[in-house]
């Protein structure tokens, strides 16, 4: 790692702390340094409060550092609109900071070297393209959203290894160990939404909460043709009942997914968790509209029981969609294996 | 790791150079120390060949070394009973070795801890008891048998990630890329035998040969209820026509497993890989008669199809086996999960 990559890898960090709270937002981390020393660190902390520059800048200043000659990193490019906030460009201006490095330009199209371009006019040096797949990876919920005007969508699959989610009488509690229900809840932390389908929710009536570890709520959607649901649901009744959403699908036979997607844009929900059930992950696929799959194995053997994708069917082994293993890690008893499609971004 | 265990490990590097040929007989290396300097070494080579310790004493001898005060390593008790060759003990006695470091006893309960006692009543330093779990990983097979007197049971089970060994049109070819086609015929190299069902016999018409790397065909065997298996099939009309074992099981719905790997045992076949299809995989799941098992996994959905366990069904979560995780490895685009039963060697 060099030091751009260093610093950059740096303000990447500290953009993740603010992973749950910023959407729809990107996730920023910024770090200024001057003779090679760190002088300023900030990160965007919610939506609608300061952006990473504005706060590493007032870091460094709290700290009765002087900002001119400085370097300042961070990892997308720096907006120079006013939005709920000024646009930071003037503030890195306005404090003669002489050089800018910037992980990825701005994914909006709009804007995109906009601000490049108005920093290199003020004459700052700029250097960008650094670790330029970690930055994309950091922000996917934010490009997809930002690019496609569909939300991030992955599915999160507890099964045994033989590829069963629930026994044929729909019973699933618990297949997957305790650990394993931690990460779930961690992904639920930092995705805007949780999605399931009626049967979910009339089967396993679930909170889809964050419990197990520290994080706010999901948004939870619940499919549901005919708005059937009884009222009594934890959905309904707990004390986050006012982020529950519940979609009418048309009813025909196949749900209009890109619709649905569509109309959680719009909602400015940029990450959507799907939990289940079989037809749901089934329509999912049939539609092609995933970016990534959470496969959590237990080592259990079910049988006879319901496949995840039970009500999609490929006609020929050539027609399978293949996906890129892209990390896996071992979760007390089971193991999660962590899928991408290989087009994605495409 | 101590010296000891520096050298049963080399011990055991040398026995796996037999994996596939020694059969019944044990996996077995051996390495003789004098001084500090390694002065032979040796590994039983092939069933009926002279064993581990007669080896490595000969290798030491032409390169000229006296065996006076030297130690020999072994990673099996060595013997002390006439089989195809003498017993060995007499040959360490006769040599004037010190002392015998051993890594585990002889499993085989009537000459157990045998050879350990005579080679102290000669007068021969012994240590037993070195990298124990290792010693009995590499005699597996032979282990199970001796103790047992069945076969070491392995389900090889090649499937999508959403547990589908087969499209619902029964086709499977390939599911899985080369290089795992290529670690299963690895595996077949150093089991005994395979084994699958009529209906894979037909579907498939597979050769079940080792092709892909180098090693030696196993035994093929095909449980068939009627013994109406066309004789056009590879597995009758190839040149190793003679390794194809046919096994009619009585006419009852359930295939008397237990029965038949007593029947294998007597063929002296110590270890089977189970290669489908869902039938038998099923039948080894209800019966409870496998002791691993080696999911390929490739990064396809197929949804609608067939899964390795389609005859079983558990009743309730609680009764789900629990399997460990051994291993896991990467292979190509496919991930390989090595699961042990936990109850193994109990």
């Amino acid at each position: 790692m060099n030091n751009n990559e260093y610093y950059i890898n740096e303000c990447i960090k500290l953009a993740k702390n603010g992973a749950g709270f910023v959407s729809p937002n990107p996730l920023v981390g910024c770090v200024i340094t001057k003779n090679g020393k760190i002088i300023g660190e900030g990160y965007h902390k919610k939506y609608g409060s300061p952006h990473a520059e504005v706060n590493a800048i007032n870091n460094a200043k709290n700290k009765k550092h002087n900002l001119k000659n400085s370097t300042l990193y961070v990892n997308l490019e720096p907006c120079s609109h006013y939005g709920k906030t000024p646009p930071c460009i003037d503030l890195v201006i306005k404090e003669k900071i002489s050089k800018v490095v910037i992980g990825i330009k701005d994914p909006n199209p709009e804007v995109n070297g906009k601000g490049i371009r108005l920093l290199k006019k003020a004459g700052i040096k700029v250097e960008y393209g650094i670790l330029k797949n970690k930055c994309y990876e950091l922000n996917r919920f934010f490009i997809k959203y930002i690019t496609k005007k569909i939300p991030y969508v992955t599915l999160k699959i507890a099964q045994s290894f033989d590829g069963k989610i629930a026994l044929n009488n729909n019973k699933s509690k618990y297949i997957t160990c305790n650990e394993s229900l931690k990460f779930v809840h961690k992904l639920r932390s930092v995705y805007d939404a949780v999605l399931i389908g009626k049967n979910t929710a009339l089967i396993d009536n679930p909170s889809l909460t964050v419990r197990l570890v520290k994080g706010r709520n999901p948004y939870r959607i619940v499919i549901d043709k005919n708005s059937k649901l009884p009222e009594h649901l934890k959905i309904f009744t707990d004390k986050n009942s006012d982020k529950t959403i519940i979609i009418n699908s048309p009813k025909n036979k196949k749900i209009l997914l890109m619709n649905i997607l569509k109309a959680l844009y719009k909602l400015n929900i940029t990450s959507v968790l799907v939990e289940g059930g079989a037809n749901i992950f089934s329509q999912f696929a049939e539609q092609n509209l995933f970016d990534d799959i959470y496969f959590v194995i237990a080592p259990k053997i079910i049988g006879d029981g319901i496949s995840a994708f039970r009500d999609f069917k490929i006609t020929t082994l050539s027609k399978t969609k293949n996906l890129l293993l892209y990390n896996l890690f071992l979760s007390g008893d089971d193991i999660i294996l962590h899928y991408k499609k290989s087009d994605i971004n495409k």
